[in-house]
């Protein structure tokens, strides 16, 4: 389903140096997804999240991923979805490249409020209704699905990594379901 | 599946008298949806158009229907939807309630180019991937599907009533499917 | 700097009872504005709104009006712009006619949370900068600006006609500046 | 004005090899702008392209250029249109951080159009309206602003860079000027 041929995934590898290198001195292009459940009329109902244990804590976070040299920002979503909510998520893509929200994460602290402490990062997020079931895979322990109300908490804010509860927040707000 | 229980027909309901009256003195509001095929990726590979038989000639348009009285933006899509495309049609309605275009009809030439010489009309346009089968009801004689190239042809909007080959163009724009 | 010359307003021109008659039978459709001051990169800095004495009590909104008959979207939104801020606001409309936001009133209470005892509205929300100094006119008493983290406050919010505070973080969310 | 301090540009710097050797390894992210000149209310009346002569062969762009590592997307938006059109643009930066088009550059012909045989380029695209006087620099040769139409046509698209025909076409849809 690829797009423009399967990515050079030879030329797009870097060694963990090279990345590291990387990171010092580009900012890394990112996707991320917040996955929805929505009714029969395309309305928002439920919010997922990824708990996520890390470190020896626990968080929660969104999809999220690197885009590889030579794959289309659609491929890097879709195999992001795929390797967080399992092979069976039946995610909809959006029919429009364009995000609801650009998020810029630096490794200091900004107005913005998006904190990535290995890297500046520019992630292009979307909101992506699933249909299927999802089993997340990885580091992931589970999704856990919220009511828009939960989702804009305070409390679910505090929780999430980076300052995606902003993420969350104005997600909702794209869909007409800020509470 | 409604949001705010059945629009209320009686009061919303206007005599053709009315409605005439209406129309010479206020702005009416539609939606419209421009009917898409997508790839399992979410990309736009085909564009559907009805064609119509009027006052005994042919022309083309989209799913376009007014927005009634105490009737949600999503009901009323969702319900010319069904009345265009048929109740097989299974559109996947967008979780933004936000459009891509805004058409504004006017009864006489304007700069924007829109159309309709029966009033003035705000529509809030939509693309809606449909998964199903459509069966044109009512006036409408088919849905043709159009390759995005097709789509944005000077030759197809010359058939495209009140002007919207533009709405195809931005919307396939709005894809980022412009040829 | 009509698009369409002077909109009709002898036809689009209601009286009282007619005006009342189409509020029972057909959506209106409005236009509002959400001032804001920026820096010299775009940033949104302050958002403003108007405070308003109305049957005794106090409240706020938003610069929001009707659109007439034969009236662009462009020209209602600068007349209203005009009418609540003043003749030297210098308000900098959007290239882009499509909102930020499409809020559903209704006088019954909804999920969407937008609310007008008067009538059914569908408003086409904008983020508009002004750059000018702001005098209110009319029924206003005063235009306050507000920092971000003020304008998404659960106690503005409360203050707020009609669930127009969701609309003013909707507003900040789509210039990167929820809290 | 920068909202996280000056871009770090020891680190953010690469050496001519460095930045060959990223460029292989993977997607760079741009921001580009179409400048345009707008009326009173805000609508677009002029599209600016940059004649640039390069390899001995004339060309059209637009403002387009790299974010550096610690820099903002707004910072870069700003440099590169001062960088472009000199310092006396007064450009006004869009209140949101959504592009109205994510334009994805790959070294090889895809489906999308865009090329850079240089690299795999993701550029983040605004519409800017400019107020001042532009005065380009470095390899612009000048600043031609055509009318909504020109900037549509055929023949304007076969003279852009890298596919950027496309891109002016999608910036006149976003602004509802679209012929």
């Amino acid at each position: 389903m690829s797009t423009v041929g399967t990515p050079d995934r030879n030329s797009g590898w870097l060694s963990e140096d090279d990345l590291a290198e990387a990171r010092r001195r580009l900012p890394l292009l990112y996707v991320e997804a917040v996955p929805v459940r929505v009714d029969g009329l395309g309305r928002v109902t439920e919010v997922g999240t990824l708990l996520r244990a890390a470190d020896g804590s626990i968080s929660r976070t969104i999809v999220s991923g690197r885009v590889l040299h030579g794959e289309t920002l659609r491929d890097a979503l879709f195999r992001h979805l795929e390797k967080d909510l399992g092979p069976m998520a039946f995610p909809q893509l959006p029919a429009s490249p364009v995000p609801f929200h650009v998020a810029e994460y630096f490794p200091w602290p900004t107005e913005g409020g998006f904190l990535d402490t290995r890297q500046h990062a520019v992630a292009l997020a979307y909101v992506v209704p699933v249909t299927g079931t999802c089993e997340p895979r990885q580091d992931a322990l589970e999704v856990t699905w919220l009511r828009p109300e939960e989702a804009a908490s305070e409390e679910l804010a505090r929780e999430m990594e980076g300052g995606r509860g902003v993420l969350l927040r104005a997600a909702l707000a794209s869909a007409g379901r800020l509470p």
